[in-house]
C-alpha cells in the first residue's frame, strides 16, 4: 500500500511535465489490470500441460551447454549426464517457491521505476531488430543514428516504461565496444528502466556497471534494488547455450531481473500442436526459472511466453495470429499458477504499416491483455516477425497502447458519472451538446487518438486521403524534433564516460570477427 | 442436447459444399464462447446503472410515438401522460422476466439456423449502409446491383451467418416498392436468416410473409418457429418512433425476434461519461425490452448495445475506442444480468481500409467477444461509422471474423496434442519440421488467413509491396465470380413471385415524395 502511495505521487511528479512535448499524453503511470485474466483451458488441462513439463525435464531433460551451470544443477540435485541435464519434478517444484511474485525494476529516475507482477502492466520498446525503416529513408540495416533517434522516441512517450534491448542493432559500431555505447545511450539519452544482452560474463558485468553508474548507487543498494534486466532465450528445443547460462548466473546472483523467454514456434522448434509447444515452453521456461533460484534463491525473474505458429509454406513464423493469441493466454495462466510475473509480447508479421500490421498487433495485445500480461515486450515499433523496426509503427503502437491504457483504467460509477441530473436536463428528444455535465467534462472525456482520422469521407478526401501510416511519419519527426535529453547529474556522466573509455581502451570484447 | 447433436449434423451437411468456390473455408458453424466473459464492473458498480436505469424509467419516462403501444403500457399498469410513458421499477423487473434467454433464428435452409444467446456467436454482414465502395469503382450512393452483390458475398462466406439488414441501401429502388424486391432477394440469393426494417406495419407484415414463403411453413409454425429479425432503435435520448414501435407490435404478436438496440453517443444523444450513458442505454433498452414481453410475453428479444464516445471536435461517432471497448463490455454484464441474448458490433469510423479500420475493428470485436456478445452486427463490411459498406472491408472483416472463431475454438489437451513424443523423438537442438508428429498434421494444424502477407520482406517487395486492400479486391471479385445461388424450390420461387408481384400491382407502400 505504501508503495502504491509512493508511486502515485512519483507519477505526479512525472506528470508535471507530461503536457510538454508535440503531441498530448498523459503522464508516466503504469496501467493495472482491474479484472480477473481469462483462462481458457480448464484447472485440469493446466494441470496435465504442467504435468508433461515435468516429465520432459524429468525424462528427456535440457542440454546445458555451460560446465559451471551444470555443475550448479548437480549440486542441487538433478542428475548430469554429458551436457544433458535432468530435472525431478518435486526439484522443479521446490526450487521455483522462491520466485518474487512482484518485484520492481529500478529506473535512474525513480519517477520511471516499473513494478512488476500482479495486475501491474509495464510496456517496452521493441528490441534486437536488425533493420530499421522510415517512409522518406525506407528500410535499411541500423546504424548508430537510427539507434539513438528511437531510444528518443522511447524516452519521449509515457506509454513506453522502459527499453528492453536495443530497438535496433547498430551494426556501425564495433562489435568489441558496441555494448559500451549502447549502454551509456541508455543511461544518457533516456532515465527509463533497461536491457543487458546476455553475450558473455564481461559484457553483463559491464551492463551492470553501467546501470549502477547511472543511478548513483553502490553495489549493496543496486543487489538490493534490482536495476537491469536481462532476456534469456533458450535455444529451443530443450537448450540452454553458453552465454545465456552465464547471463543468468551474472545477472541472478547479483540480484538483476532475468526473463526466461523460450522461443517455441509450434511447428519448427517445438510441436505443431499448440498445446505440445506450451509444454516444451513450459519446461524450458521452468527449466531457466529454476536455474535463477539455484544460483540465487528470492532472485527476480518473469515467466516469458513468446510461442507461435509458424507458416508451413515457408517455415516463417507468423504472429498475432489465433494460435499466437491462445498461446499467449495459456501462458499466462501458467505463470499465475506459479506465481511469477508474465512477460508477453506485440508483435506481427506485416512487412509495411498497413491494416496487417494493425490487425495482428491488436489481435496480440488482446490476448496480452486479457491474459494477464505484466511486461510486453517490443511493444512499440516491431514489423516483419521483429526484422524491422519502423519509426512509423513506433507511432502507431504508442496510439494502440495508449488505448489499452485507457480501456485499463477503470470506470468510475457514481452519481456524477451516472448523470441523472444530465438526463433529467436534456429529457426525451433533446441532446446533451450544450447540457451543463457535457460542457464540464467534454475537452478531456474521451481518448483523443493520435493517427486516427475521423474526419468525414469528404473533407478527408479533400486533404488528399491519408492514411495512418502518413500521419505517423509527421508525427515521429515532431517527437524527434521536440526530444530533450532526461537531467543528468555531471558527476554521473564522467563517472559513466570514464568507464566507458577505460573499457574501450581495454579493447572491449574479443569478437571473432 | 439434442439441439446441439442436430446442428452438428446440419454442420456436417453444409460442410460438404464447404470446400467449393475460391477460397478455402470451414463448414458453417457457429462458435462457441467457451470461457466467461469479462467482467470489467464490479456487482455493486453493476447494479448501480441498473438502479439509476430503473429511477430514468420511474421518473423521467421515455416518449411513445404509438397509441396503442402507449395503451398496452397503460393497461400493465405503467403511468401515461401525453406521449410519456413511465414506468415503476417492480412492472419493468417483472415484465421481463419472460424474456427467453436462448431461443433459434430460422433460416430457409435449417443448415443456416442460428442459435443466440448462452455461449453462442453468431457474425450478421453489414447493414444499413448509404453508400458502398470498391477500389475499382470508389465510393458511390448503393444500387441493386450493389446491393445483389453485397448478398452474394453474405451468402459465400460460412463464417457470416445472417444477414441483418441491407448491406448497402439500394437507392435506384423506389422506396415504395424497394422493401419486397430487397426481401425477395434475401429468399433467392441467401439462404440465410435475415431481417426486416420495421417502418410501418405493411412493411413489416410484407417481411415476415416472405420469411413464411422462403420457408415452405404456414402461419402457425411461423409463430413457434422465430424467423425473421428486426431491430429497433430508440430515438436516444428517451423516445420509441412510431414505426417502431409498429414493428415491435407486429414482429413480437407474431414471436419474430426483435433486436431493441439504444443509439446513445455519449456526449451527443447520451450523458458524455460512459457510465450516464450506459445507464440511458439500459433504461432504453429496459423499456422496449419490456414491451416486447407486454405484446407477447416469451417472444424473443436481444438486448442492443451500440453506445460509443463522438468526436467533441465535431460530433462525430468514433467507434472502436476504448470508450467503446468498455461501453460493450459493460453492455454485456447488463445483459446477462437480465439472462437476455447480447447483441454487439463491430464498428470502425476509418475512411479506408487502412491500419485505422483494422485497429478500430479489432478493438471492438476484442470488445465484443469478451464481452459475451451473442449476436455481433456489422460484423464485415463497415466503414466510416457506417455511411459505407466497403467490398474490400467485407474480406477484411471476414479474415478477422474467421481468425475470432479459429481463437474462440477450444483448445483440446490430450496425449496427441500435448506431443511428448515428438518431443522424445527430436531432442534437445532438432527440430520438428521432420518429426511425424508434425506431418500428420502440419497441413491444416493452424488457421491460414486470407489476407495476410507472410512472405519475407524481399519477396513481398519483388511482388509489387501489396497490401492487405488489393489483395482483398482480388479476393472478392473471385468470390463474386464463383457465386452459385442457393437451391430453392421452384414452388417456393413461383409463390414468391406472385406476392411480390401482387403487392407491387397495389401499389406497395405510399411514401412522402
Amino acid at each position: 500500500m505504501s508503495d502504491t502511495t509512493r508511486r502515485g505521487g512519483r507519477a505526479g511528479r512525472a506528470g508535471r511535465s507530461a503536457g510538454k512535448g508535440p503531441i498530448a499524453q498523459k503522464p508516466f503511470r503504469q496501467p493495472r489490470r482491474r479484472f480477473p485474466a481469462t483462462d481458457i483451458v480448464s484447472a485440469d488441462a493446466l494441470e496435465a500441460i504442467h504435468a508433461a513439463s515435468l516429465t520432459i525435464l524429468e525424462e528427456i531433460g535440457m542440454d546445458f551447454l555451460n560446465s559451471e551451470a551444470r555443475e550448479i544443477c548437480r549440486q542441487a540435485g538433478a542428475t548430469v549426464d554429458g551436457l544433458r541435464v535432468r530435472f525431478d519434478r518435486a526439484l522443479i517444484e521446490q526450487t521455483i517457491r522462491t520466485c518474487p511474485a512482484e518485484f520492481t525494476l529500478h529506473a535512474r529516475n525513480p519517477a520511471h521505476n516499473v513494478r512488476l507482477g500482479g495486475d501491474w502492466v509495464a510496456f517496452a520498446q521493441m528490441a534486437s531488430a536488425p533493420n530499421c525503416s522510415d517512409l522518406d529513408g525506407g528500410r535499411r540495416p541500423g546504424s548508430h543514428v537510427d539507434y539513438q533517434n528511437l531510444l528518443r522516441l522511447g524516452q519521449s512517450f509515457n506509454i513506453l516504461h522502459l527499453t528492453a534491448g536495443y530497438p535496433v542493432e547498430p551494426v556501425d559500431l564495433h562489435a568489441s565496444t558496441r555494448h559500451l555505447d549502447c549502454l551509456s545511450d541508455f543511461v544518457t539519452l533516456t532515465d527509463k528502466a533497461f536491457h543487458l544482452y546476455s553475450l558473455g560474463t564481461a559484457r553483463v558485468q559491464d551492463g551492470i556497471e553501467i546501470a549502477r553508474i547511472g543511478r548513483g548507487i553502490d553495489d549493496a543498494q543496486l543487489e538490493r534494488e534490482p536495476s537491469v534486466m536481462s532476456v534469456i532465450n533458450s535455444s529451443s528445443p530443450l537448450r540452454l547455450d553458453d552465454p545465456m547460462l552465464q547471463g543468468i548466473i551474472e545477472m541472478s546472483r547479483r540480484n538483476q531481473l532475468i526473463v526466461m523467454t523460450p522461443f517455441t514456434l509450434a511447428g519448427a522448434m517445438a510441436p505443431v500442436t499448440i498445446i505440445g509447444a506450451l509444454a516444451q515452453q513450459n519446461a524450458e521456461a521452468l527449466a531457466g526459472i529454476a536455474f535463477t533460484q539455484l544460483v540465487r534463491p528470492g532472485a527476480p525473474v518473469m515467466y516469458g511466453g513468446f510461442t507461435s505458429n509458424v507458416d508451413m509454406k515457408s517455415g516463417a513464423p507468423a504472429f498475432g495470429t489465433p494460435e499466437y493469441m491462445k498461446a499467449a493466454l495459456v501462458g499466462g495462466q501458467l505463470a499465475r499458477r506459479y506465481h511469477i510475473p508474465y512477460r508477453t509480447s506485440n508483435v506481427c508479421a506485416a512487412n509495411t504499416v498497413d491494416a496487417q500490421a494493425a490487425y495482428e498487433s491488436v489481435f496480440s495485445l488482446w490476448a496480452t491483455t486479457m491474459g494477464g500480461g505484466n511486461l510486453v515486450k517490443h511493444a512499440a515499433g516491431w514489423l516483419e516477425g521483429g526484422l524491422t523496426c519502423s519509426f512509423e509503427k513506433t507511432i502507431l503502437d504508442v496510439d494502440l497502447l495508449q488505448m489499452v491504457a485507457e480501456f485499463l483504467d477503470p470506470l468510475v460509477v457514481d452519481d456524477e458519472t451516472l448523470g441523472l441530473e444530465a438526463v433529467r436536463e436534456v429529457g426525451p428528444g433533446g441532446h446533451y451538446f450544450g447540457a451543463a455535465h457535457t460542457q464540464a467534462r467534454y475537452a478531456d472525456a474521451f481518448y483523443a487518438p493520435i493517427l486516427s482520422d475521423w474526419r468525414n469521407f469528404e473533407s478527408w478526401q479533400e486533404a488528399g486521403s491519408p492514411t495512418a501510416m502518413q500521419k505517423a511519419n509527421r508525427v515521429w519527426k515532431d517527437v524527434l524534433a521536440a526530444y530533450e535529453p532526461p537531467p543528468l547529474d555531471a558527476a554521473i556522466a564522467e563517472e559513466l564516460a570514464a568507464f566507458v573509455a577505460r573499457r574501450k581502451s581495454e579493447g572491449g570484447m574479443k569478437v571473432d570477427f
